[in-house]
């Protein structure tokens, strides 16, 4: 792919994204909805800072947007990312597999590729906790005239992990190494305990303040 | 605004939330999340189209892919629509109001204004509980390498559900005219009811198949 994706158009990734080239798909989907949700907390940060209504939390707004704003470009590095790592994929599952030899090798560089791949979902499931984690705070201190977009980015953070983790679950089961895909799912389920209650938590809080 | 969002890049789109500028903000993410639900059910439908392994539910997949990219694209038109109402109730809020008349032809303004941009996040609602009734089948028929894409599209189409519906809230409780409201509320609540419990079976559905 000569340009990046996140350089497209919106009208032109979807029609990518909808199209029959295996990438981008879910996994680029998955840290897309992670960087909406940084976003919107960004932006009912931005919509806060020197507001006078608001004084008394400027300096815990100010440190909250500059979370979010890091978070939301790790994730747009990490959309570029699942693209390049399924490529690695796909380049290894071609190679050719006629002698016992040439099927081992491509055996192995399988293995490898689908670990360096494994890596990218589980840091997008890494980041759209982080942003679920920033969205109550956002939901209490910001803006009120916003708050419905605290809301809305806690629901894409959350979207956002879930589809991650179904990117991380295929690695895991075409892993072959027992214990690099046991610490995967490890990290998986740790990242996911309490999540989408926490979501909920925060659509109940701002329903609340609506 | 003179340019379409959609035209935007996905970068300057995500700055362009991230910013203090008040649109585009959550209601155009609920459109976007079910539009990349739409265009993943797509993708999956274009994955199994003429493939010999799918032959026997080519006819499905095709009236199943017709109706994705309809949702993708009305979602795609809400998206704009969105943005379009949100600048009518700014401009009616920002009506003269010194006398009794002035206050009153604001007020009126503004009710209609609200009632006008009620109908645009429903509409979200709306689409995004049709893509997410396809995801069932795109999981069950479609091709298999594929079907973590039909499970992020669940995710997409409740999370674009949810978010719409805090949009929807919004509405209602500014709204004045309380069988309006109560219609809307209605409505929103018929869309919601069940929609979360399918986007977990359309997840349980996946996982077993993955």
């Amino acid at each position: 792919m000569s340009e990046k994706l996140t350089q497209q158009t919106v009208t032109d990734f979807l029609d990518a994204l909808a199209s029959n080239a295996p990438a981008p798909g879910g996994g680029s989907v998955a840290a897309l909805s992670g960087a909406l949700g940084a976003a919107l907390v960004s932006m009912v940060c931005n919509l806060t800072l020197g507001k006078k209504k608001y004084a008394a939390v400027q300096d815990d707004i100010a440190a909250l947007v500059a979370q979010s704003e890091a978070l939301r470009h790790r994730l747009t590095d990490l959309l570029e990312a699942d693209v390049e790592v399924y490529t690695g994929v796909s380049a290894a599952y071609k190679m050719a597999r006629k002698t016992p030899e040439e099927k081992a090798a491509r055996s192995a560089a399988i293995q490898e590729a689908l670990k360096a791949a494994a890596q990218v979902p589980l840091d997008v499931a890494g980041a759209c906790v982080e942003v679920l984690e920033l969205c109550t705070q956002t939901a209490e201190q910001g803006n009120l005239n916003a708050v419905s977009d605290a809301g809305v980015a806690a629901l894409m953070a959350e979207a956002g992990l879930r589809s991650a983790a179904l990117n991380v679950i295929i690695n895991v089961n075409a892993i072959k190494d027992e214990a690099f895909s046991a610490k995967l799912q490890g990290e998986l389920d740790a990242l996911l305990e309490g999540r989408s209650a926490l979501k909920e938590q925060v659509y109940d809080l701002v329903v609340e303040k609506l």
